[in-house]
């Protein structure tokens, strides 16, 4: 059921969703989820359902709908989030805390296994589960532990610095949460975050809401 | 310039980034900013640039580019950042906390207004200079301060109950932070963050990589 299709990014930006919904079906002991009840629970069109799930390679079938227990598999192994892996998280602020109480990565593969900050009060703690390190140990730990993904969520002014510095470590797949473009070599990718733009599409929402009425 | 023709989500999602862009661009002293340039810091095609902008009514002119002064107005106008929107946010945890810090919100028209918790120890307080006050003070204050916006960062298992409660003293817009999909009844707008979303792109983009080798 491996694919390698390749799959626009609003397609894989939907797939958590699905899983989580899939998995709730799993839960109450549901062998099969149809297409249109997946597409009404998550306010898509049937087709862009269908679209969506091709990548995995799983096909529904007629009258039942897609299976679930296969469907599970099949994302976790499309986002390869049926293994492990080790990431640490740079920046122990407000943001950097939150997200390392996030179960929900746990759950998805992520283990993270260091957060690094300067700030001398934090080192030694433990976070939510995770420890905190003085930002000098990111190379012995990201060889000690072979991690190759990085959370970013230091002030925007030390994000190219840190960057760096990760990618120096080892690093080779940076996920961004400060609002700096980051320079990065070949081979090393990033996702950005930009909160901003969830407010963009409400404040739209609002907008065509009002002059509706 | 205002234009209310409908734009794809994707479009509205990437106009903070323009912006973003073309703000710098502003502060460099620039009066024109070409669509390739924009293109090429955004990693977009430059058709993209154009479809995307066109959405704001503004037209690149032949050499130029497109006028910087000109587009910063009309991406503020399009998304209604010109004018201010009261919010609130209910439940300041570290996530919560983290979004009254982000001082992009506030220049884009953003003001909250207040934050609401039950943990007494934060009452009274200031946090990130947004007053915080107890739940039972949500309905007094979104009508004193005619408050439409609500950010909602509370645990999943309080989502709804809240969410509820929101509805009840008058807001129409949530920005919803938690994992669960809210009830609301017709007229109420919302935005659902995933932070999983980014977290599977991130994924895919390793698996590819790693598979380019």
């Amino acid at each position: 059921m491996k694919s390698t299709r390749l799959a626009s990014l609003p397609t894989i930006k939907r797939l958590p969703s699905y899983l989580h919904l899939v998995e709730n079906a799993q839960a109450e002991g549901k062998e099969y989820i149809s297409g249109t009840v997946i597409a009404e629970e998550l306010e898509l069109e049937p087709i862009q359902v269908r679209k969506d799930l091709a990548v995995t390679g799983v096909v529904g079938k007629p009258r039942l709908g897609f299976p679930v227990d296969q469907l599970i598999q099949a994302i976790h192994t499309f986002l390869h989030w049926d293994r492990d892996h080790n990431a640490i998280l740079v920046g122990a602020g407000n943001l950097g805390t939150a997200l390392l109480g996030y179960r929900e990565f746990r759950r998805r593969g992520m283990n993270l296994v260091g957060a690094f900050d300067l700030d001398e009060k934090k080192i030694g703690k433990d976070l939510n589960g995770t420890p905190v390190y003085p930002l000098g140990r990111i190379h012995d730990i990201v060889i000690e532990s072979a991690v190759r993904m990085a959370i970013l969520t230091v002030p925007s002014s030390h994000a190219q610095a840190v960057a760096d510095l990760l990618v120096k470590a080892g690093i080779t797949a940076i996920w961004n949460f400060t609002n700096v473009k980051l320079k990065l070599p070949p081979g090393v990718v990033v996702q950005k975050e930009d909160l901003s733009s969830g407010y963009a599409v409400l404040s739209v929402k609002m907008r065509l809401r009002s002059t509706d009425r």
